[in-house]
């Protein structure tokens, strides 16, 4: 199985970098280390001495360097070896390690693993709906998941199955016919766009709790449409408001899922909600983060892995799944991908 | 390494299957959900649901159904999906799961992992002598073993490793000469059965427990005669009497040895004893069933798993293994599983 | 990845096997067992029964022989099937199990992995350097390491790692430019040499607390000359002296590193260390021993192990590894001993 590898993956969030750490982390089945420069900038490398192949996250950060723990070669951020302390101190040309580019956007690290002069910023498509900005707050989290990342993006571009995996949320059943969503795909170039529109559905208990002003209607207009980005970014845009009125009437809970390949058969997860209700306010963003850690932890996780034990090592297509109607965004986005990865071949691998 | 597949298998104990349980099992290294319908029929299906390859057993139970946790999409005992809870709810043809024949016997479930026309009764060999009945007691066990069936049979078939693996039950020395017993070997069809009498032996501890009629006599005639049955199912006869009398006279304790295969080193072992002494008193029952459970975890599996280990994944007879006069029996039924593995290619495979 | 087979491999030392024990060990991916014979001659057959692959340290010994403990065949140390309980006590010609050839010295056992009839005990190497004897006090330990062997010696070779992996030892940092040591490679047949001979340098910790005689000075000329025979042993010569004096003014701490592949990825790592200060003070032995232990368990190995998961299971040549002048030792004993393999496969596999 292939990546797409021309392409920004989230590598943690910009909180979770501190100065002076050498973070190691696996990306696309190669080990990479970030950290911060004494400048603060944040860089990635190989995690692998040319050496002898020692992690460098073994290190230490010496300025705007990383030297290696076992024998001291120090490398500066792009890949090139700075200092050598032994013999005469000669430096071989060989003496290289891969550095990747790094870009800080949206409170999060993006890594790009492909051709380095590939790498422009525009191609990260636009977050700044779960940024920390004026008027909302934001909460993230992290889960380490063992599954394909395509498992994933099958699960969040087909919301159907909400009632039946989160009892809770969708209350252990699908809606009664009257109440059957508006759902349809929409393309959006590569990117797919899985709508679902409720008309005049009852109210949540999420949006229940985030209403705050007045009482909360029993009877509200509910969306979820969820952006697939190619190849693991989606945006879903979620919200509650009053019967057939403007949006910013109710609460507004966009949570953006970065999805980045660890291996074949393990995902990093990373996500990133903003509210515009409750702003700042710590206890509800407690009880958020808690929430969707629990309900992605205990209920999706598992039974996504259990299908990633069930398929082995397999590709989904490969193994003819029955295909249903509310299959459509997530056959598409695999499409996307498989195209994407077979070009990709063609130009170049 | 191949699997005899036209064939009953246990897959477990009447008693063991509660209603509204769906419980996952691997047999023959495919997955398998077993269940009772709300009338209390048990069934099996494919644990692995043909749209996203959920498990099954993470669903539920709807009457006479099964619903996948996952989407929703119910099916019935023959594999057929009934319902599909999304769009127009129209339902591929594809949506189907695999069945197997289930039967339950002699206090167990029984599994067909071939093809279901040939899923006869009559094909499962006769094991009433271990059944629950008026005049005798029954106990059965279950030990999960890291070792192939075939291991086990070797085991099982020669008894003659109990006086080196079990000092306490063999006393730490083979008989000596003027006690041996008399061994032989008898088919029956495919059937193996290695005969082990013994004539004025020493009594043993577990027969001077279960004499109940008056004192125990120092010296019997003792039987451990043992069938095997194709593909990996054993009817030991076991007991002792006074000396050249009716079986009668003595104590009889049959143990039925129903081994499953999970994969390829690894395997089921079910096991059920009948006695006609102490009938419905407990405290021999557990007494029986501990000595039973702990002989074998004890003594026999950490001894099958070293040699399977020492193994790796060949096959026995390709590492051309030193072959004693005692290995008869075991040596027959490898070659009859041989056979059969051998015309299942020719014939279908 | 192979082994070089013709040669002595440490299998522990004298003190480690006890009496009446039967010592499972893994050598180049063969399982063997250890015992010592009633008469206390060690010995060492292959751990596997050519009956049923049963690992005879499950067995007992018998006085000179190893019964195992599946069915009770005895074998001598020569692998020779002397008894079979069974039947009429036939023994097959079959019936051996392999035997190797064990030599005690240096107080520790030596197994010959290749051509019995090569086990020359003239091809160990002196290691008498390390043994208890008058005026010196030997120390010893084992650390199970997972790294393939070959690592292990790179790491042995070039001890230039000792200031960057070893703060505590070494300072944290490379030696001023005034201090920097004599390094330099001889060989010696197949035997390299690296010589690192520091004049003039401040003294360190454990050389001024093995000082003894009147008060450490400050500065002192040190060696830590380093041998290695193949195919994986080592001698270290190390001490300290006042500056431009004999050896004997200073003290001397000479450590074998005896290496034992165990499989590709890991290794035995049994050292022995003399001192001739101090002799027989177990106080200074017991804080020698815990900080070589803790140098290499908490230092050296993390970094090893690391490097060889970096590696996966690849040979480090086929890496192209930066090389650097300090690693002309390491590089020239991977050399001899790819030369060795090379010519063992010429003359017969």
């Amino acid at each position: 199985m292939a990546f797409i590898r021309d392409a920004w993956y989230c590598a943690g969030f910009t909180v979770g970098l501190k100065a002076g750490e050498l973070k190691p982390l696996t990306i696309l089945n190669e080990a990479v280390v970030l950290y911060r420069q004494s400048d603060g900038a944040a860089k990635a490398l190989a995690d692998r001495c040319p050496h002898r192949f020692a992690p460098l996250s073994k290190g230490k950060i010496c300025d705007r360097e990383v030297q290696c723990g076992y024998h001291g070669l120090r490398f500066n951020a792009d890949g090139h070896c700075t200092h050598n302390p032994h013999g005469d101190g000669s430096i071989p040309k060989a003496a290289t390690v891969r550095a990747y580019p790094v870009l800080e956007r949206h409170g999060a690290l993006w890594i790009w693993m492909g051709e380095p002069a590939q790498a422009d910023p525009g191609k990260l498509p636009d977050f700044s709906e779960v940024e920390q900005r004026p008027g909302w707050t934001r909460v993230e989290g992290y889960l380490h998941v063992r599954a394909n990342y395509q498992l994933m993006i099958d699960n969040l571009l087909d919301l159907s199955h909400v009632p039946f995996l989160h009892p809770f949320l969708g209350g252990g059943a699908p809606p009664p016919p009257e109440f059957r969503p508006d759902i349809r795909m929409e393309t959006q170039g590569d990117a797919v766009v899985a709508i679902s529109e409720f008309h005049s559905m009852p109210n949540t208990p999420l949006y229940q709790m985030l209403w705050e002003r007045g009482a909360p209607p029993d009877i509200v207009d509910m969306r979820a449409n969820i952006t697939w980005h190619p190849p693991s970014m989606l945006m879903l845009d979620t919200g509650a408001k009053p019967v057939d009125q403007p949006r910013e009437h109710g609460p507004s809970a966009p949570i953006a899922h970065w999805l980045t390949p660890e291996t074949e058969t393990t995902t990093h997860y990373f996500w990133a909600q903003a509210r515009d209700r409750f702003v700042g306010n710590d206890e509800v963003s407690a009880q958020i983060a808690a929430g969707i850690d629990g309900a992605f932890r205990n209920e999706d996780e598992p039974m996504i892995e259990a299908c990633q034990q069930n398929m082995g090592t397999a590709d989904l297509m490969s193994l003819k799944p029955l295909l249903l109607q509310t299959d459509g965004p997530a056959v598409r986005a695999r499409r996307v991908i498989q195209m994407k990865l077979e070009s990709g071949r063609l130009s170049d691998r």
